[in-house]
């Protein structure tokens, strides 16, 4: 790119609540922001869709069209700033806007977490930085650190609160004790969700997220495909009342971890120890928690989602752009070194569970469900017996031990006459042992 | 600086507690670092006072030295990473190896928060780049987050629990109930303290800091003696008691905010809302809250001293300027545009306060403090009686007021007949007020 201009040109393609932000952002904070760059940014060109649509930030009649492939080509651009989302057009143009030699600013987690390596690649065979705070956890600045600040370390868990609504929805049902359902309806009329719930719900939105995370703490590529996901439509008032009495909060974790040269990632409803300070992020807000051989255990906590966050991290990519323009310097680029994460086989990671077995009222049953664990080498760290009749239930919590030993131990139990059915399975996370 | 090296030679000088982890993890994370930085990363040189000084890691005898300028004036030497602390003679040898034209690393938050401009100055003529990630809590990435994921926002106020050593005693206190000689004695059998306890007691450490975050919030320069400063030392069971009472936790705050054009900044103990994110921050954790215009309320959480969590940040510094000297690129520079803060005077800023009063137990004692409060146009937000005769008190909670008008009110309160003594009076932070 030239160097020692006056001005750095930005094209943004899209206009919808991350990209409406952002304009405006560049639009008022236009002095600081050159001040900060050392060289002046001008927002030159906005493709929308429907250039008739109202929108709320004003700008000359001239920056506006419904071209996007005419900004991406544009010679006089210097930063394209995709904000559309999804997977295509968005992949085409950001390729395009590359091979022309134009800097990137993304937000985009789908398109990342599928397609990262095409794209960065596509970024580093021209030359070009492509950056994309905006992608993970909002406003929170948590990819940078991750590439840079933590370049001197050695990450071996991140772990995060990483989508909004399933965080409000799990903390209106931890505080007011109402059904997943109630609390998803109060989501939807506050507007929280996707337009897709089951991209949140089922947690889709977060395994984009963790993808992209776990790809940058162990400089291996992670895909949004690699994690296993489970979602919280399952998660009943009785699982949080019980886990309230054990010291726990249930929450949506994203858990990435590397041993042995293996990664395992997963998104799922998890059980976490209240002293434990992603249990305290409620709300739509976010948290990242990772673990470093010698930073120890760091937290990052923000507004994951919504325009002002996510502007504030696209507009930083954008100044770090700028700044590299106006000096001949480049951004850290793709950290991968080690190409395709080494995934660890589900079954062999290492988990706790919690686990409420509806039980027959009768002597011998702990004794008969106690053999089963035994039998599968699965140590109980806790064992509740509650109810009788045809309330008798069993909570158990148990020691670390491999996914597929607990699976089988599962399916064993239910053949077991005495078990009724297995009512609630969770895992426990963030214990000093797992 | 030489691009398309095969190698960035490093010398260390100081071999203490940070200097030493950081010597340990360039050798035992050697090819790691060296495939995240893409130039090989060689610890040249060591410089210590006593050579015959057992040390924890091994290196060749050449690398040893005890002459400290032999290493900053070196030619073969890139980085120099600076872990000696204090301000001599650390302030001499960076600027001599600014001017051989070495990149600098330093985690000396003394020299940064007295002398950052002359330093950061001679940086940026020598044209070589100064990083300093380590000089604020540890490991916790703070100084590239605050330069540039928020280059694109605007940081109204920063908040942070910056020294482990009193943020020990002040949880000791908070969860034991006991007094703050007991918890210092604690803390000092631990080895928690400076050699000189005062620096953090006192504050003079959490005010170095702040100096440093308020300077990168506001893109302006602080120093430590323009930061008000007060300690911990007066902290009694009794006021940790009534904040608990009263919701709240008892923290050792640096606070910096910016409004029109002007700077506050301030250190001293401080009520918290217990539902505050840093309320919840315990033993020797630090934590730095911020709130960005549009990123809304971020916290960066972790361990703020150690060797390890220095270490790591220290090391990320020198993975960055490897980075730089193989590529050709720079790091963001000095970050200070607007030069000298203005800083707010004392009497002006806005506060909340907490106060208790020993009264005489008679009628009207309520009519007359109020009447105090009220001639000095500050409103009351809460107030309790308690204990009769003798041990009759007022605790009183105020809405926001000058700190000239909180004065003067205190003042005309120790000069009514009713009011024995002002036993206790600590600012209240973190509420929606202030």
């Amino acid at each position: 790119m030239t160097t020692g201009r006056n001005a750095v040109r930005v094209g943004l393609l899209g206009c919808g609540i991350v990209g409406g932000a952002t304009a405006r952002v560049l639009t008022e904070q236009a002095a600081t922001l050159s001040e900060r760059a050392g060289v002046r940014i001008d927002l030159a060109k906005v493709a929308v869709r429907d250039l008739s649509k109202p929108r709320t930030v004003q700008l000359p009649d001239e920056v506006w069209t419904a071209d996007a492939w005419s900004v991406v080509k544009d010679p006089t651009i210097d930063v394209i700033v995709e904000t559309i989302g999804g997977v295509e057009p968005a992949r085409d143009l950001i390729i395009e806007a590359a091979r022309s030699g134009k800097h990137i600013v993304t937000a985009n987690k789908e398109l990342l977490s599928t397609l990262g390596e095409k794209v960065m690649g596509a970024a580093e065979q021209a030359g070009v930085d492509l950056l994309f705070e905006g992608s993970v956890a909002g406003g929170i600045p948590i990819i940078r650190p991750m590439k840079e600040s933590l370049a001197g370390d050695r990450v071996t868990r991140v772990m995060g609160i990483v989508n909004g609504t399933t965080n409000f929805i799990l903390t209106r049902m931890s505080e007011t004790g109402e059904t997943f359902e109630a609390a998803l309806g109060e989501a939807e009329r506050l507007g929280y969700p996707e337009l897709d719930p089951s991209a949140d719900i089922e947690g889709h939105d977060a395994a984009a997220k963790l993808a992209i995370l776990a790809s940058l703490a162990f400089n291996a590529r992670v895909v949004a495909s690699d994690v296993e996901r489970e979602g919280i439509s399952k998660v009943t008032p009785e699982d949080v009342a019980a886990a309230h009495e054990l010291g726990y909060e249930i929450k949506l974790l994203a858990v990435a971890e590397e041993s042995e040269g293996q990664v395992s990632a997963r998104v799922n409803p998890a059980m976490l120890p209240r002293l434990h300070p992603l249990a305290a992020v409620r709300d739509v807000f976010n948290a990242v928690f990772v673990v470093g051989a010698e930073a120890g255990e760091l937290m990052f906590l923000g507004r994951g989602a919504g325009g002002g966050p996510t502007a504030s991290a696209v507009v930083g990519d954008i100044v770090e752009i700028a700044r590299n323009v106006a000096t001949g310097g480049r951004a850290t680029g793709c950290t991968c070194y080690r190409d395709k994460a080494q995934m660890r086989p589900p079954h062999e990671a290492n988990v706790r569970y919690y686990v409420v077995l509806s039980v027959l009222d009768q002597p011998g049953v702990l004794a008969a469900v106690a053999g089963v664990f035994a039998a599968h080498e699965i140590s109980i760290a806790s064992v509740r017996q509650e109810g009788i009749g045809e309330e008798a239930t069993l909570a158990l919590i148990t020691h670390v031990g491999t996914e597929g030993r607990h699976d089988e131990t599962f399916a064993e139990l239910e053949t077991l006459d005495s078990v009724r059915s297995i009512d609630s399975r969770l895992r426990v996370v963030g214990t000093a042992e797992a």
